[in-house]
């Protein structure tokens, strides 16, 4: 997918949301556990209830890997499923891998060539080469951890360089951006962290960024949105508990549908404070 | 396995060598191709030439997810044959992951409880709260990323920090050593960065480091090992392609036998030359 047809889906949607699909097996109603693929099934309701009011999906690899060879049949048919039935949707398989080449480019014929996810997220620690394997797939995506959204953020990100007044977080983002373009990298930037937004939008105006954190991880909507949106959109804004376990009951697919609408509703004013709605 | 039992595995096999099942389907002989699950097959074969010319196994996922929920049931029974049938071996799971706490809690399962390996290789960009959850588990280890063997090491693991004299990969060692203990955390030091060996080994005298990155990428075993041996041994030094790749013929696994007894003939006279062998 091009940076273009993420602004048009984005303007079309009214939507900058990208719903997290971590379905853990405990969490999921009960009255799903007898199906033969509950993590698929519930996945498939969220989904076919969703898909026009979010414009990507993120899948978080570990809340499959943890039912292992069925953890990932789950995973395979839910990526699968999205990409036939609703191709418009980014896919974004979260996985912050990193690793040196010859490992890198089995990661990125996984996630890119077999399951063809538009993204992946990935860790910048190991550098340039850990990076490359996936630049080479047109068309994709790498989604750079920059400053999450976690406290642990502070234990390096935001421990200072030998540059004046520079963050490692910024110098990761100043230096990854050089390695790919603002049509296939893109960074994230938790949702806890909005006071540092404003200078991530000054070193990178026009990459897109991946801000995980609204929902139960308490960021603001509307401060992250002010600083981050630019004039393609350049936002996906991802929430996951706080949408897809907010009712453990039967109804569980309307109250994620009517939890994305309310998050909507916010982004579509955001969308036309900044005048990026091509019919408001 | 405790540190205790980590070194006298080390004396009784004279060995600190840990084999990498980086199992390349690609790479894997021809003959195998036609078995129902070659890469378990493979893996068994070389275990089985292997396990007491070694003292761990090293198993990189990456090479399994790319074959999908059958590669996924490839490293289970690879993990679940090593695990029953040759437990003194240290079992390592190089995942290279970081995430967020609820996210790191399911790989934690994934690897410790459900798949029983003894250790995880972890990225530490995303800090403190992504490692805790692996260090709750008495008797596994978590074995964070330092410094490591490839170029993108210079990208950012080798930039300076706010700190006199100061790595980042430094910092990271110094910061992320307390979180943990010697029973409980490694480092990984990549063995084509010897020189800075000794600056770890001043860090962190008494942990164990995982070096990668003798064979296939040229480390030097000699200069690695006086740089990083320490009083309980301290090193596991691991090799994947040169030993499990380096004859495609029918007699694969006796030539793997061949290599790796080849690199304990040195690893014997450097444990010897440091007086670590119990009966020398």
């Amino acid at each position: 997918m091009t940076k273009d047809e993420l602004f048009q889906t984005i303007q079309q949607k009214k939507s900058y949301l990208c719903i997290g699909l971590d379905s853990d097996m405990e969490q999921i109603p009960g009255h799903l556990q007898s199906k033969v693929d509950p993590a698929f099934y519930f996945n498939k309701a969220i989904v076919d209830l969703t898909h026009d009011v979010c414009v990507g999906y993120k899948i978080n690899t570990a809340f499959y890997e943890v039912q292992g060879n069925k953890g990932w049949r789950s995973l395979e048919k839910t990526a699968g499923y999205i990409r036939e039935k609703y191709p418009e949707n980014f896919l974004i398989a979260d996985v912050k891998r990193s690793d040196i080449g010859n490992t890198a480019r089995q990661y990125a014929e996984t996630f890119f060539s077999r399951l063809d996810f538009d993204a992946v997220t990935l860790s910048p620690y190991m550098g340039k080469d850990s990076v490359e394997p996936f630049l080479a797939y047109k068309g994709k995506w790498s989604i750079l951890l920059g400053l999450t959204s976690n406290p642990g953020a502070n234990d390096f990100q935001l421990t200072a360089t030998d540059q004046p007044e520079e963050y490692l977080f910024e110098r990761v983002i100043k230096t990854a951006s050089q390695w790919g373009t603002t049509e296939n990298m893109m960074f994230v930037a938790g949702a806890t962290q909005t006071h540092y937004l404003e200078g991530i939008r000054q070193i990178i105006p026009d990459h897109f960024l991946l801000v995980p954190g609204i929902g139960a991880q308490g960021g603001n909507l509307q401060e992250l949105s002010r600083a981050g949106l630019n004039q393609q959109g350049g936002l996906l804004v991802n929430a996951s508990r706080s949408i897809i376990f907010s009712d453990p009951s039967k109804s569980f697919d309307v109250t994620a549908r009517d939890q994305a609408m309310k998050i909507n509703k916010q982004m579509e004013r955001l969308l036309s404070e900044k005048k990026l709605l091509a019919n408001p």
